[in-house]
C-alpha cells in the first residue's frame, strides 16, 4: 500500500530533522520551511534543503512569512532588540520569542496539507526545553487540532503529530542517533551563519543536549562552553 | 479613560466596514488588512485604506501572505480554476475557498495584537451566507480562542469577538446604515475592479443583502440581477 502524506514544519534545525526522521518511517514527506525574518534564515534554508535531499521530500515547500518581523517583538526579528547570551537557568519567556509564531506556521501548513491530502501534520516542538515559549506546549497542539477539526473541509481528517513535544534535548539527540539523522547537515544558532556562536539560548540549548548524551555535536562552533547537567 | 485596542480584520468590504463600526464604539483601531493574492487585492486595499481614513484609525498594517497562493486551491487566488457565476442555491463549499484562510489571518491578527496589547481582535465573519465555508462558523472561533489562551504569554488576554457571524446579509446593511458606515467605500466584487460584476458570489450576496433590505447597494455595478427573497 502507498504510504500517506505528512507535512513536517523544517526548520532546518536538529529537532525537526529528528521529527522528519520519525515521520518518514510511515509516510511520504511534504517539508515546509518558513522564513520569518530570523537573523540567520539563510543559513537555516541551507540546511532545510540539506536535510530535505537527504530524506529524498517528495514536496518541499518555502514559505516567506516576513509579515511576523513588521508585527516585531522577538528579538529573532527586530534588530533593535539584542539576542541575548544564554542563561538556561533564567525563568520567563526569552526575548526571542515571536508572538504567535506555531500558530502562523500551523495554519499554513494546515492550509497546504488540506490543497495535498495530507493525514498529518509533523512538528518538532520541545515543552521542556522551550518552557518560555507558551506555543509550545502540548494543550496548545491540542486546542489547534480542535481548531482543524472546525476550520478545514468536512471530509478533511488533519492531525498534528508532535513527536518529541515531552523529550528532554539528550533524548533527541539519542533517538536521532539511532535513527540515523544526519545532524552534521542542521543548524541552530540564533545569530551566526558561519560557526554556531555556542552562547546564544538555542546553542547553549544543543550543545547541553549533545553533553548530556554523552556525543559530540559535528557543527562547527566559535565556542563550546561546557553546559552539561550530568 | 482611555479607550482599549481592538484589532480589527478588514477586507474592505461591507461585513468588515460594519464590524469596524461596532468595534468602534467601543475602542481604538487597529485596522489589519491581508493580501493573500486574491485577484482584485488592489480595489479592495483603497477600500480598505478609504475606510481606515473615514474611521482615523490609530493603527493599521497591511500584510501580505501571497503564500496562500503557492498552497492554491482557489479560484481567488488560483488563476487555473475559474471565478464561477454565482449559484446562491448550491450546496457544498464554493470554489473561492481558501484552505484555512481564516486561521492564517487570525494568527497574524494575534501576534499584532499581542504586541501592540490589544484586548480583542474584531472579525467580520458570517456564518450564514458564507456557510459553505468550514472557517466561518462560530465554533471555529471558539475553540480559535482556546488556542490563543493556551499560545500567547500568560498576562495576554485577547478574545476573538465576531458581531455580525449569526446576522443575514439584509440585517449587516440595516446595522450599517443605522451605524453610518460608509459602503460606497467599500469592495466585495471577487472578480473585477472598476465596476462589480453583479454575477460573482461576493457580488450576489452583497446585491441580495441591499435588495432584502430595500437600499440601493451605492457602489457601481455591470449588471444588477435581482436576487431578492422578499
Amino acid at each position: 500500500m502507498e504510504k500517506g502524506l505528512a507535512v513536517v514544519l523544517a526548520s532546518g534545525g536538529m529537532d525537526s530533522a529528528v521529527t522528519i526522521a520519525i515521520a518518514a518511517r510511515e509516510y511520504n514527506l511534504a517539508l515546509l520551511h518558513v522564513n520569518y525574518g530570523q537573523r540567520t534564515e539563510r543559513r537555516e534554508l541551507k540546511a532545510f534543503h540539506d536535510v530535505a535531499d537527504f530524506y529524498g521530500a517528495k514536496h518541499r515547500l518555502v514559505i516567506s512569512m516576513e509579515h511576523l518581523s513588521l508585527v516585531g517583538g522577538s528579538s529573532l526579528t527586530d534588530r533593535s532588540i539584542p539576542v541575548t547570551r544564554a542563561n538556561l537557568q533564567a525563568a520567563g519567556i526569552p526575548t526571542s520569542y515571536v508572538p504567535f509564531r506555531n500558530a502562523n506556521m500551523l495554519a499554513v501548513a494546515v492550509s497546504w496539507a488540506e490543497v495535498l491530502g495530507a493525514a498529518a501534520i509533523f512538528v518538532g516542538a520541545v515543552e521542556e526545553d522551550s518552557s518560555g515559549y507558551p506555543d509550545c506546549r502540548q494543550e496548545f497542539y491540542e486546542a489547534f487540532n480542535e481548531v482543524i477539526r472546525w476550520g478545514t473541509r468536512p471530509e478533511t481528517r488533519i492531525t498534528i503529530v508532535t513527536p518529541v513535544i515531552t523529550l528532554s534535548k539528550s533524548k533527541i539527540v539519542s533517538r536521532g542517533m539511532m535513527l540515523g539523522v544526519p545532524f552534521h547537515l542542521t543548524w541552530s544558532c540564533y545569530q551566526r551563519e558561519d560557526v554556531a556562536c555556542g552562547v546564544c539560548d538555542s546553542c547553549a540549548l544543543r550543545l547541553r543536549g549533545f553533553q548530556d548524551a554523552g556525543i559530540v555535536d559535528p557543527i562547527p562552533y566559535e565556542q563550546r562552553p561546557s553546559y552539561s547537567h550530568v
